[in-house]
């Protein structure tokens, strides 16, 4: 039995899981977590709201996961432009009304808001509205939200806060280029 | 091009990559660098120290990555005995000796040296010994360690450190039961 001493059965529930810090390994920590949950056939949707980030390693290895994990596909119909924070605003609430209705349609038992807390940190969104959603997301469901500058109030709403921290990093230190399989 | 400026491309090489800190997230990442190395058709083994945290929901992934992603199946046969120290460090030799093989035969771009922080600090094994297999790796291989208290002297090696914190974690605080797709 994996049941922690001390732990109620009856409290099982979706979990509010935060992946943050300045270090690697939030997004890959996710995607571990989709991985292993598409293996227990659990359904998993992933929306990315950086652009650029969609690595081409990450989409062939979730296309054989299928039909267990769904992503979004960020083409070019999604991009962001800091020249222009309002179209930035008006793609950030494009993705978020996407995984809202991904969140609230019971579907999915994990839901991975990929990179979120960047567009939280530039107020591309208004975040006590991302924060309602996800505070009533479906029982069952996981939500997981990554990137750095996590905010107070989402670190205080989640069940399970990680902080990813930088010790040591090839490509700045050393000047390493950035490596496949690792990076991309 | 993802080359960040400063970097020099003659300096790619397999990175020796840790994962450690007390918190979430260590294996999980580690499990998505196989997931996305498998994206890309590089060659992933895995040598898992630890008994008991083989996941289905892991398993079940990586037979879909087949056959990029190779696992050694830990099963009765390579028990750990703390009640024996000396049969513990059997084991730990044992399977010390498959990643090391598995390592130097240059067919993997990845080797998942998984929990080997835990059996260096129990000193299953002669550290030095280990890091000096490690250190030798094939040029172009990855090799990722992971398990909480990472020696200073893999740190000092490692190009890629970073330390999982756990800043709030529901299973302890909360009582709530391990969770299916979360924790295996």
């Amino acid at each position: 039995m994996r049941k922690p001493s001390g732990a109620d059965p009856k409290k099982r529930k979706g979990l509010i899981i935060v992946n943050t810090g300045d270090g690697k390994g939030k997004s890959t920590a996710a995607f571990g977590l989709a991985m292993r949950a598409a293996g227990n056939k659990m359904n998993v949707f992933i929306l990315q709201f950086m652009k650029g980030q969609w690595k081409a390693g990450e989409r062939k290895s979730f296309e054989k996961l299928a039909p267990y994990v769904e992503v979004v596909p960020m083409g070019d119909g999604f991009t962001w432009d800091t020249e222009n924070i309002e179209q930035d605003k008006a793609t950030a609430r494009k993705a978020f009304e996407i995984v809202k209705e991904k969140l609230n349609s019971g579907k999915y038992n994990m839901v991975i808001f990929e990179e979120i807390n960047y567009v939280l940190h530039y107020k591309f969104l208004p975040e006590d509205e991302v924060l309602e959603v996800i505070k009533n997301k479906p029982e069952m469901t996981h939500v997981v939200c990554t990137g750095r500058n996590a905010s107070e109030k989402l670190i205080e709403m989640a069940d399970l806060v990680t902080e990813m921290k930088m010790i040591k990093h090839p490509f700045k230190e050393q000047g390493i280029p950035a490596q496949k399989g690792i990076e991309f």
